[in-house]
């Protein structure tokens, strides 16, 4: 089996590598999808939250309806929410039953395809929490028939995934999610197992859960960014052949770089046997401040669900930014989500004041000062024209301005 | 001329899109230059700064000499900080003098080859902080012959640059930076002038920096991302034959994707006439969260200067971050920079106390939780080998562990 494919022969219809897009060059360019802005913004007091909640779709497109392995319109791509799984495992941001919930509904509204709503091996709140959340938001269907899938991660054991099971069957679309590490170095130092073993487990548990009546498996490969592809292929055909209908693959260090991680999906892609059957999905760690960047390109090479966290939140540096990643692909174009952005602020919002975790003034697109312009050349461009700048409205995420120019003062020495 | 160039042209050593690489397979990689981890750490109190400031080189490699249009090492980057200009133009981040020749003193010890002291047209006190800099920084040549370039940026007028010049003329080597627009909408909106009125600018500016004595003039063509390539490589050409020594390609609204900016880069290496006798450099903005991304992969790409700021700060959403694309490029491997890791969180306190923009817990690498572990499989993992779930030790940038693990206890309900 190769261990590279040329990604000239990549199916998607993205270009993973593209060449320079005559596009690019036009001030009005398609890739820059809102713009040009309206000119008779509103002039509201200050640049706050809209407290009207437009359910509107985000964009043009219609959400495929939803059958675990397939999806069907190639350029669509899944987001699946880890704020409450992978978020809380950041240090100090243990959330209550209640703000779980709250959380919960609010990736409803935002339209994540995928919730993970939890890690209930915890505790027994945690349990009764991810139950709670199964029951309620993952039967709130609405009028266009979209309901998220509850996904619970839990350990790779016949006792753990039980368990898991027990938790979100209440679901309308339960899935359950499970791993195990797949790189030399975490089966040498930590699993202390040889490969066959990892393979046997890999097997079996995948098939256990089928077994258990749930029909929507996710199985991840822990540090598959460091994972040898062969090994990579072998287990990923395994886990297909055993029921899975996701495959993630964790960027769990955040040492790839992008083109190298947009490699290893192209491989993957092309080198597993019936991967055609199921959703390859990414799950890409902020070490180095690449998550964004990773993920956008394993949806270029041809994942269809990122995986991401709002804010950001996660263990270590966290998880690729849901805020980032969402009006990446709406900027980018050829790819689209069922993400609907005005409520993109609000939930930011809210997790900052559950889980304490501050977001940076500085921060893209959530953070207070990523829509304002201090620099007087910046603000000249912004009175005559607010493209020259901006390449995203405040209105989009429901933010308004302080003004219409979008500027506050310089320095008044 | 042609609008776009073959990748596997590249004259670079360093890859643009890598194939995969089999030592990204082994869990000793080369790339991880950070691991393995010494197994008897010590196990002070808290996690904190080390106060010892050890100004040993960070690697290997030797900083080569400066001239300011030519690297003797193809795979030598440089490191310039905006940290004092774009950076103190965040909203709500300006600095006193004094908090200015702190932060300046800072970025060399971290041994940046060229500090941005600053926007003098901004105030009479920018113009004399900044010149206390280039007097002070500016002439203090370390044992190795190390001195910071010190650089100013000035509106691109005859005014403007006398002026800028008065400034930074005192440093050993000093910098005028000055910049024009170039994209259409930026031309036809803000600057409202044809694009031979601004060729003509470009060329009497450059030509006048020079005239003052100046022998190391960048000039940027901002928003060239969104540029007509053709036109970049007209003005280029132009600016080089005026006698700029560094062509600054900004990322001015951070929309374009890390595999497009890389092929930006790579275009103009091979489009421009004369580009062999200047340094491409690059000044990403992190509106997408993709600042750093764009970085490594201009660098992939040809550029030899990376524009970053300390934390990220900077308009908008900031800048590229220094402490991202500096361990990026380190665990990257094959370019290689001559800053100094063990500064980074000091440089990173000092600049976020001085300027108010807190950085966020999980921020990569200088957050409080960038070596934090709450989950118990990390921890599990951390316990048999950091090298699970850590690619970078603590210590490399002078953090200690709370602990030997590295963990933190999870939940206790």
């Amino acid at each position: 089996m190769a261990t590279s494919s040329s990604l000239a022969l990549t199916p998607s219809k993205t270009k993973f590598f593209p060449s320079p897009s005559p596009s690019l060059n036009s001030p009005l360019s398609p890739r820059c999808t809102f713009l040009p802005f309206p000119s008779s913004n509103p002039t509201p007091k200050s640049l706050i939250v809209s407290s009207s909640l437009d359910r509107n779709s985000p964009s043009s497109h219609r959400r495929p309806l939803y059958t675990p392995n397939h999806i069907p319109d190639p350029n669509y791509v899944r987001v699946f929410d880890t704020t409450l799984r992978d978020g809380e495992q950041s240090p100090g941001a243990t959330l209550t039953s209640k703000e779980k919930l709250d959380i919960a509904r609010q990736l409803s509204k935002l339209g994540f395809d995928i919730i993970e709503a939890g890690f209930p091996a915890a505790s027994e709140d945690d349990f009764e929490a991810l139950k709670t959340i199964a029951k309620e938001v993952g039967n709130g269907v609405d009028e266009n028939g979209y309901v998220p899938v509850i996904c619970v991660f839990f350990n790779c054991n016949e006792k753990g995934i039980k368990r898991a099971w027990e938790a979100v069957k209440y679901a309308k679309r339960p899935r359950i999610h499970t791993c195990i590490a797949t790189s030399e170095i975490h089966i040498k130092y930590k699993l202390r197992r040889s490969k066959e073993e990892v393979l046997d487990i890999t097997r079996n548990m995948v098939r256990f859960a089928r077994s258990l009546g749930c029909d929507d498996v996710e199985f991840s490969l822990e540090d598959a960014g460091r994972s040898d592809r062969e090994f990579l292929y072998e287990i990923l055909g395994e886990v297909i052949k055993a029921g899975a209908t996701s495959l993630n693959i964790p960027h769990t260090v955040g040492i790839t770089m992008p083109s190298e991680f947009g490699q290893l999906i192209a491989d993957i892609k092309a080198n597993t046997q019936g991967i055609e059957n199921i959703i390859i999905s990414t799950h890409c760690q902020n070490d180095l401040g690449l998550s964004t960047a990773n993920t956008i390109a394993g949806a270029c090479a041809g994942a269809r669900k990122g995986e991401v966290a709002i804010n950001s939140i996660g263990t270590r540096a966290g998880n690729a930014s849901m805020e980032e990643v969402v009006m990446a692909l709406k900027c980018c174009g050829g790819l689209y989500t069922g993400i609907n952005t005005q409520h993109i602020v609000m939930a930011s919002k809210m997790v900052e004041e559950y889980t304490g975790l501050h977001v940076q003034l500085h921060r893209a697109i959530v953070g207070a000062n990523a829509f304002a312009h201090e620099s007087g050349i910046h603000q000249d461009g912004m009175l005559k024209y607010k493209g020259t700048y901006e390449i995203i409205s405040p209105k989009n995420i429901m933010l308004e301005r302080s003004s219409e120019a979008g500027y506050i003062l310089g320095k008044l020495r």
